[in-house]
């Protein structure tokens, strides 16, 4: 349900996996092209999607008959989209979140909201999540990610409708750890972006990734997460393929800030502002209301939002009093 | 002990932490350059060292009265080198150890080589290891290591002698688990770097750095470690400085052989074996001796020793059967 870039790949992921398909859209043009063109052309213009998938624009029609409901809309419209769609849904589907963050005003992750919205049980909700560029992963570029359901049958159903011989499917029983990866890593990106931008190389960044994975671990742990899934693909691999990819929205903002640019200026820029930006906060007060120490998180919401400047948030960074590596877990 | 690269630029680390520091090196050149320049023409030429630090040829006068003995020689000389020394070290000084590898024949870390040669407990014995690359540390940029010592107090005493604004040491017990991580990271570089030669993006590197992660986290838990340690500095964090680094000799043996050369051809190319086409088949043996498997390691060994070639090792990575994300540790 959604056909934007990760939603149209996903649909290409599963029927190259033998797996019955239809994908729904809401522009009818969209849909027109993949029926006629097998192309996303708003999406991923020039990738051949495969034979057999059939696009609609009407919720009921792909609805009908799903063994698997994967939900690819943005994260802030699933709540409206679900209502909608929630008495077409097959009595026993499974289904997928494909989407990645927490709701803005209730703080909730993305399977919590379809749990609620859909009125279903936890054993049939999942999310799959890992460091999946869906350009890349549309070229068939090996790649891989894990289905999260708390119940392990559900999660099996979801990882043999979509191995192929370029995509594999771990399954984890973790839906939190995974969900949380996905919603923390872009402040660590920002980060990131910040010391490649002020021109800092390899070690500085493989620094920030390792300690930016450990305060998302102990923030997890405090949530009930086995922290051992933020070592897993959804973890430690979706945070440095977004902190890797020049093509990230959320490091090239910050590269941006770091070469010295005012946050006004990337704004303006951009055109938007990166996810990070935003969600350096509400993360930050769920780390406080867990008495969980984040400094990279506290110090890239400072230099977003109270003014503070680079250099004193590097320096404060730098100047933490020695640790054991492991504190807080 | 070593005037090296890294030796060199953690003598330099020590002395802007405030510690007296004498550096010990073979060759008197050097050694004179460092004394009367304060510069290491040979291993960083245009770095500036700080003042304060004394050179010297003499191992005696290099070991007298140290606190903190750190050996930085080629992994390979550790043992012969220490066996001259050992006469020389004060009876309480910690022994730190800033190499990577493991020594060929006896499959010993450098750590037990020390401990053996010296004739040390292991309380008096640690190793420094984290991702940093010699030449970024060196320029003053931000970096992050972990000081492994199964005597907190111990690693606490390397840890105050050298914090710097720009360094941080973190402590953590567990020795085995720093020191297999910089063993075997050259293993999954090599890998990466022949998807990088095959054209491929970050989320196939990605999916390999987190995948080769899991595959030395289940060896170091069969040989003892704690598995956390490979989510820290010394695992994942060396592994992404190693694996994203263009200047990494692994990843660039690796991108060769992805972009079609014949192995002849890259090691004629690059002049010598790199370290992971060595340690792949050490490393083999040590987890079939341990039956652990690790799927990346035993295509690397194959590709590099046997002949097979790398479209079939990519085959049969993707085609393995489909599993849970944390199996067999």
């Amino acid at each position: 349900m959604g056909a934007g870039s990760w939603g149209t790949v996903f649909a290409k992921v599963l029927r190259d996996a033998g797996t019955e398909v239809t994908l729904w859209g809401r522009r009818p043009g969209t849909i027109e092209s993949i029926n006629e063109r097998r192309e996303n052309p708003d999406y991923l213009p020039g990738v051949e999607l495969p034979p057999g998938i059939r696009a609609t624009t009407d919720p009921a029609e792909a609805l009908a008959g799903a063994d698997i409901v994967a939900l690819a809309v943005p994260s802030q419209t699933l709540r409206a989209n679900l209502t909608v769609w929630a008495p077409l849904l097959p009595s026993d589907a499974a289904l997928v979140s494909l989407m990645k963050g927490v709701e803005l005003g209730t703080t909730r992750r993305m399977s919590e909201v379809i749990q609620e919205v859909a009125d279903v049980p936890e054993e049939r909700v999942a999310a799959v999540c890992g460091p999946n560029l869906a350009r890349e992963i549309a070229a068939g570029q090996p790649g891989a990610a894990v289905a999260a359901c708390s119940d392990e049958e559900t999660a099996r159903r979801i990882q043999a409708a979509c191995m192929t011989p370029y995509f594999r499917i771990y399954t984890n029983p973790d839906v939190v750890g995974c969900e949380l990866g996905g919603a923390v890593k872009n402040v660590i990106a920002l980060c990131v972006g910040i010391a490649v931008g002020l021109g800092f190389g390899d070690s500085t960044r493989a620094m920030l990734m390792t300690r930016g994975l450990a305060e998302i671990a102990r923030l997890g742990a405090a949530l009930g997460a086995d922290e051992h899934t933020f070592a897993g693909l959804a973890g430690m691999g979706d945070l440095i393929a977004t902190c890797s990819s020049p093509l990230s929205r959320n490091r090239t903002f910050g590269e941006n800030l770091g070469r010295g640019m005012t946050l006004e200026q990337v704004i303006s820029v951009t055109k938007q502002t990166a996810e990070g930006v935003k969600s350096s906060e509400a993360v930050l007060e769920l780390a406080r209301k867990h008495s969980v120490e984040m400094p990279i998180t506290e110090l890239v919401a400072a230099v977003m939002h109270h003014g503070m400047s680079i250099a004193e948030a590097a320096a404060l960074l730098m100047s933490r009093s020695p640790k054991p590596e492991r504190y807080g877990v």
